[in-house]
């Protein structure tokens, strides 16, 4: 305890605390201390200030110093002369209510106590003035039981089990059924219970009670529920020490009809619309609005019910946005005819209000521009962009897996991936559901609303493509077991059969059953409005990571700069592709490798074509093939199983045993039709089944060779390149030839190509020989200036070190950051996050999941290291980022202060980088 | 060329030469010189520099220039009045050599031309005063021959066919039975082999072959083969430019019983004796000694059959180690009884003798201590310290694999460790044939003489226990197809059977049927003497890596200043724990984990003590549990086989019929004597089969719940410690204890403890934490004091960037360089070095193997940010290295240079690494 109290003012009357004052004052204190100042009419009253309670505890004597009760008595006496009532006073007795409050809000610590100065005299003035027995008596039992429970220590339990015997004994249920007299009896077994339990009389005397009420808030600030939650929360005391207490004159809105309760928004906080928005009951009291017995009425109806009132409330909401430069929440009570102001607070609103007031508030001249960005969190901005489940559904979720793709949808359950582009095509909204996802299941994906699968994390395959495609995925939910063969999911008790209507939430990881409703994502004008402020204060650029031409143009709707990332592998797991690259990848030498190259050139100048065009103007970022060509082919498992169905086949097809996904096995892409119609018919020939089973049996062969015990750092980007260089000749050539063909359509485009997983300069030396020898054979053959970018992905340790040299050859750096982080901390992020990543956040030997949340310290210093390199080479280099982190606001932050050139992130994500590209700006040092 | 000459000589004397100036006189001219002006008898002659060479091609004329033909002249004048013979004079005639030779020996550049100066009358001439025609014609026909081909560009075929001709016309077969006659046709036809080739009759003039000679030489230096020799091998004009020319008297050791040749070296080349070594022939030519058709005698017997040349010859070899300071290889020719030195180098000798030498002349003051360490490449210490295949062997190899460990040894073939460990105990050597082996072989490396297997690289298991124990290993042998079924191994058409003898050698991967001899290991006198010298060198010290006390004997044996690292997993392996270690791993809880773990203690305690006394004075350092703990299983593979064994065991257990390997399946080791008995009398009972069957899936389960996408990148070292905590504490615990025990022996031990896969300085703080409990438990029930340092694997790219940080808790460090690289580059070695490596290598886009030679710029800059992180905090930090670069000379320079304290290698390598480390220090700046 820091604070033996300097001698002064211990309490303050709103007329005289300072409003910013907190630490002193208290939140609550502070803000009543406000209001009052700002000329709202807030009931009159004062607060006792932490230092008080601090210089309390640590005298640690029982009775209040005299000093704080001078204070105290003078400035009751300044309530009675503001009041004209007195305290204790039978005619107009003055009641006041008691509140604790620290600087920052901290449940466990005494709350409330209501009407404190009656006692039978006060009580019985009450009455008189009201002539409402009822009302008097309700007011009593209430003071007695919180008084009882907070000053005097006395278990809630006991008063609640009076309260249910006289309920019981008068054969009612609802507290509103009690009479005046019901009240009364049960006033007085309350006053019984406290002489049972303090074994004296409950204090009669106000002034007695208000000491008595004072010490109690100063003992609650080292209650042990206050000590636990400030520890949990790490609450120093540096940001609260000690709480203040707040006495409050009463106001009662159930003094008649000219008295009301009620809350408001300053605007409507579930649309952001200009215009007063909240409930009132009129002669009611704030509880009452609360218990919801009565139906309370729309504001706008004060408008013809209480007109010079309502008008008073808008002069309210005018000053409390006029002084707060934000839309408030506020509480307000009229007492016969007179409004008054009992709190107010910063408006909570869903994110489509957010923005539309940040845009109309700027407009209005109440907030500045800089305040209209600030005050949205960019994350918040998911909620726009996906649709998310309807807060008001109930339903309870059947199983619970990760949060791997955000958004929410519905669909029939389907098992693999043709059942899903069959029923898709169909119109049918399906949910694909799996074990796990492989490339080969691609085109279900297209098909599908969304993802759910039984294994794997936040980075396999489900995850990643979907979170890309922008459709919600629900990964590893391991409670569901996925029977493929028998069509259908179980989950405990409950079986999932095909086509049953199933519900995914990707942004909570919840599995429900049937069509749980959704709200759309929403990007209204005003969220453009506000994005466009956005880009004009960041300095960062926001690119998008895009596979195809369609995500290439939702990006763009988005507000994508550009492409920053193309990843050239999905567009060989199209299906009409996936045959051609097996045949790549089986092939037993170069020529034959060729030969399936040349068929996949044209298919991959279209694609390069298509997101040129439409990227027009901007530019397009082609990383060459990534992943180890193994990841192309089915797994060993699979063919082992596959083979023996072909076998079984072979033996059996003089018998004409057609199994049911014979097409399939005998690969439907490599037969004509008339060897489809054939299968299908049954007249399948056995020289067919020879055929796939010795080209399986290839594949496996193939599968088997190219094992990698560590495929992460294994045989994969530009190493692939040195062992089979007509790979990326083929897709550097395509690429140069679709520039070729847009600049011939008189189209400005900006292709750039972007190495992967290089360590060392010679081999971006090495392959940026391959471009200029294919480009300069392609300028020759067309003749068409071909100008393409060349660039480094920085995803190897050893890239970021040797930076310098890596500029000499590079354009510009691109941070892949998922496979950075891996190699630095030595994680695999598939087995980190399913084995010992969960047990390092628990125990706190990692704040945060690293792949999550980019490592600052030890993966930024490498960047940072990068960068520094770079520049050095090169001064004016641009440098990225295509990581996931990329589109992460906290990471973005990080990614502008170390003085990245742009952020490249998934097409959904783009709006909200836009904006933490802002937010990193406008918070610079 | 950048040498349009300056004006200046161009030809010097042997007695004017610049012996140092290699550049200017290339490098046979410039030892000439030399040899000369140390006052050895070098026949008399003279140089023609490499600027000539470089002016006469810049100049491209046909003709030498005026100024050179005259320099040359004046030498060949000054020639004759030192040899009081004249240039084509018939009585008296001056025969020369003529050379090229530039700065490099440079294959391909014209070689020798010798006997210049004969043309019919001084052959005449030469006859009479030998009295020798058939030498005369021999002289003769071999000037034509060097003279036709080299300056005149007569292809060699041309004069081999007359030769030829001529002696299937007399019907011998050897050139030494042609008469003078024969010699004398020979020379006819040579001469008409000229006339038909350049249409011109040989020309006769002795200066008009000189002048040709010059330039021919000249012109070799841009001839193809020169040129590309120097392409191919990086020879650059700052290197070589240009070629000298060497014109030299002729003497003839082949004039009477009074001349001789030989050959010498000042010291034995096989042992290093410091006696004259090498043989001569009376009355012969350089080539008869060459054409082996006359055997040489050995120098020694000329003190008996030329006593007075002998003791001359005892002077010039005086005289030349006093001046090269190092033995010498030196060429002689005795004319007439007059000794001439004609050529001498440094002496090419085996390690054995470079080392006895280097010892010996310093101990003499020929060379300081210095120049003795230095002189001697540390990897060639190897020789010594491993056997090795006798090179007089000439074995044609059975097939070839991956060198994964030093040494060459013999052995039956066996094809399980079982086996190994059987006929090993037996007394057997046996080479230990597996296709790759698993931690469970542990007991047949023990048994084994040597290693092979036809899977897996330098980093399998095999191979990094093979060199941890150094004994030899060849991995990855492909073209070895191993049946263990059949006990057989195939190559090719080749069978070996089990108990076949083959030899493998493990330096360069070869493999051979039957006993192949070697020639053992040589730890000699010298070798100790020279390794202390370097030990007072050094700045860096010498550890080893030891796993157990015979280990650790061996290095202390060797010079190891203490165990840097000691592998705990290797005590895991062993067949007396793994059975207890599978307990652990498929413990259900904590509490089963906890008993397994009891029983390992006693053992652990047992080892670490061992260890302890063994290294008393020095430290042990002990890394904790480094590998994931699934690399204890069986493959998955291997269980379901085995299950499916089991499996008919049972359903046929009542026939009893016992299956070959029925005690394994059953786990012998959990079996009671009386239930092995029983097994093996065949009353089986079918509930001991049960109970193996259900273990066994307990296992194939933990097997599938512990399988890794990338295990080099998962859940191992620190993070066990955190998911089981219980392991590291038992292994902590253990330590301790050893400690105490040894304390109270009076022992004076240094325990350390080091922990793997370090990524942040939480996780040492939360090792740090149990040991802090662990050691004041131990300290408290006995009543000892335990001192155990601590500190830190930097293996983790994030450790080494966060290294300020992680020496507040760490009090040293150790590089993992093997694991650092792998993250570094993000290559798995496993993966790499068969996959991709190779290419990389061989394009050169790494020069070298990162593996194998530690790569400064980028794993090494993060080990120098590591280093200055470490000392920022803790500046007398101790920080080492133990990965396998740690006992590479290169590495250890590097180590050196960047402020190690310490390098830790295999216990083999230590002597390497020792030497190494003294040359570090003494190549300082």
């Amino acid at each position: 305890m820091d604070s033996i109290v300097k001698a002064g003012k211990q309490v303050f009357a709103f007329e005289e605390g300072d409003g910013k004052n907190k630490k002193l004052l208290g939140g609550k204190g502070a803000n009543l201390c406000e209001m009052t100042q700002i000329g709202l009419n807030v009931p009159p009253g004062f607060v006792i200030s932490t230092e008080a309670c601090l210089s309390y505890l640590a005298a640690s004597g029982e009775e209040l110093p005299k000093s704080l009760l001078d204070e105290i008595d003078a400035q009751m006496k300044a309530l009675e002369i503001k009041t004209g009532k007195r305290f204790g006073d039978a005619a107009a007795p003055l009641l006041v209510s008691v509140r604790s409050g620290s600087a920052m809000s901290m449940p466990g610590m005494m709350d409330t106590i209501l009407n404190l100065g009656l006692n039978p005299q006060t009580l019985a003035g009450e009455i008189a003035q009201t002539g409402d027995p009822r009302f008097g008596y309700d007011t009593y039992r209430r003071f007695i039981q919180l008084f009882g429970k907070i000053a005097l220590d006395i278990s809630d339990e006991l008063f609640d089990a009076e309260l249910s015997a006289v309920k019981l004994d008068r054969g009612i249920k609802e507290d509103l059924a009690l009479t005046a007299d019901d009240l009364k009896e049960i006033s007085e077994r309350f006053l019984r219970v406290v002489q049972e339990q303090t074994g004296r009389p409950f204090p009669e005397a106000p002034y007695e009670q208000l000491i008595l009420s004072v010490k109690a808030v100063f003992r609650s600030w080292m209650g042990k529920r206050a000590v636990d939650y400030r520890r949990e929360f790490h609450i120093t005391p540096e940001m609260a020490n000690g709480t203040a207490v707040n006495i409050c004159t009463m106001v009662f809105g159930n003094r008649g009809n000219d008295s009301a309760t009620g809350v408001g928004f300053t605007r409507n906080p579930a649309t952001g619309e200009n215009h007063i928005f909240g409930e009132y009951l009129v002669n009611a009291q704030g509880e009452d609005v609360v218990a919801g017995i009565r139906t309370p009425k729309p504001i706008d109806y004060m408008a013809t019910e209480m007109p010079d009132l309502f008008r008073q409330l808008q002069e309210l909401r005018a000053k409390l946005e006029n002084h707060y430069h934000e839309v408030q929440d506020f509480e307000f009570t009229i007492e016969r005819g007179i409004l008054y102001c009992l709190q107010t607070r910063n408006g909570k609103m869903n994110t489509t209000a957010m923005v539309r007031t940040s845009v109309e508030m700027e407009k209005e001249g109440l907030i500045t521009r800089r305040q209209a960005l600030l005050r949205i969190a960019p994350d918040s901005l998911a909620q726009m962009l996906f649709p998310r489940l309807d807060p008001a559904a109930k339903d309870r979720p059947l199983a619970k897996g990760l949060p791997a793709s955000p958004g929410a949808d519905f669909g029939h359950a389907v098992f693999d991936a043709d059942r899903a582009e069959e029923q898709g095509r169909a119109g049918k909204p399906v949910i694909l559901v799996r074990e796990e996802t492989k490339p080969e299941d691609i085109h279900g994906f297209f098909a599908s609303r969304g993802i759910l699968t039984s294994r794997g994390g936040k980075t396999s395959h489900a995850a990643v493509v979907a979170r890309g495609m922008g459709k919600p995925c629900v990964a590893g939910a391991e409670g569901i077991e996925v029977n493929v063969t028998l069509r259908q999911a179980t989950i405990g008790e409950t079986v999932i059969h095909e086509g049953d209507i199933i519900t995914i939430d990707g942004t909570t990881g919840m599995v429900y059953l049937g069509n749980v409703p959704t709200i759309e994502a929403e990007i209204t004008d005003e969220l453009n409005t506000l994005l466009g402020w956005a880009d004009q204060e960041a300095r960062l650029a926001v690119m998008a990571n895009a596979d195809t031409p369609n995500d290439a143009k939702r990006a763009l709707q988005l507000g994508a700069k550009g492409i920053g990332l193309c990843r050239t592998e999905r567009m060989f797991n199209a299906s009409d592709r996936l045959p051609i690259v097996l045949d790549m990848i089986i092939a037993e030498d170069t020529q034959q490798r060729q030969i399936a190259l040349d068929r996949l050139l044209p298919i991959q100048r279209g694609d390069f074509k298509g997101l040129l065009e439409t990227m027009a103007g901007l530019p397009v970022t082609i990383r060459l093939l990534d992943p180890p060509i193994h990841e192309f082919l089915p797994s060993e498992q699979q063919l082992i199983k596959e083979l023996a169905e072909l076998q079984h086949l072979h033996q059996t097809v003089s018998g004409m045993e057609i199994l049911s996904n014979t097409l399939d096995l005998l690969g439907d892409a490599e037969l004509s039709a008339a060897e489809v119609a054939q299968v299908k018919s049954g007249t399948i020939s056995s020289h067919l089944v020879e055929q796939a089973i010795e080209k399986k049996q290839t594949i496996l062969k193939k599968v088997r060779a190219l094992h990698e015990v560590n495929p992460m750092l294994g045989h994969r980007g530009v190493r692939l390149s040195v062992t089979y260089p007509e790979i990326y000749a083929m897709q550097i050539r395509a690429l140069a030839e679709a520039t070729v063909e847009c600049v011939r359509e008189a189209l400005d485009v900006h292709p750039e190509i972007m190495v992967p997983q290089v360590c060392t300069s010679v081999e971006l030396q090495y392959v940026k020989r391959m471009v200029d020898k294919i480009v300069a054979e392609v300028e020759q053959a067309s003749g068409v200036k071909v100008k393409i970018k060349f660039g480094s992905m920085m995803e190897v340790v050893r890239a970021c070190v040797r930076a310098d040299s890596l500029a000499k050859e590079a354009e510009f750096f691109s941070f892949g950051t998922n496979d950075l982080t891996q190699a630095t901390f030595s994680f695999s992020r598939e087995d980190a996050e399913n084995k010992f990543l969960p047990d390092y956040i628990d125990q706190v030997i990692l704040r945060d999941n690293p792949f999550e949340v980019l490592d600052t310290q030890g993966v930024g210093k490498l960047m940072k290291l990068a960068i520094e390199g770079g520049r050095t080479t090169r001064p004016d280099m641009k440098i990225g980022i295509c990581g996931e982190h990329g589109g992460h606001p906290a990471s973005i932050m990080f990614c502008h202060q170390i003085g990245l050139s742009y952020v490249s992130c998934s097409a959904p994500r783009v709006p909200i980088a836009r904006l933490a590209a802002a937010h990193a700006k406008l918070n610079e040092g």
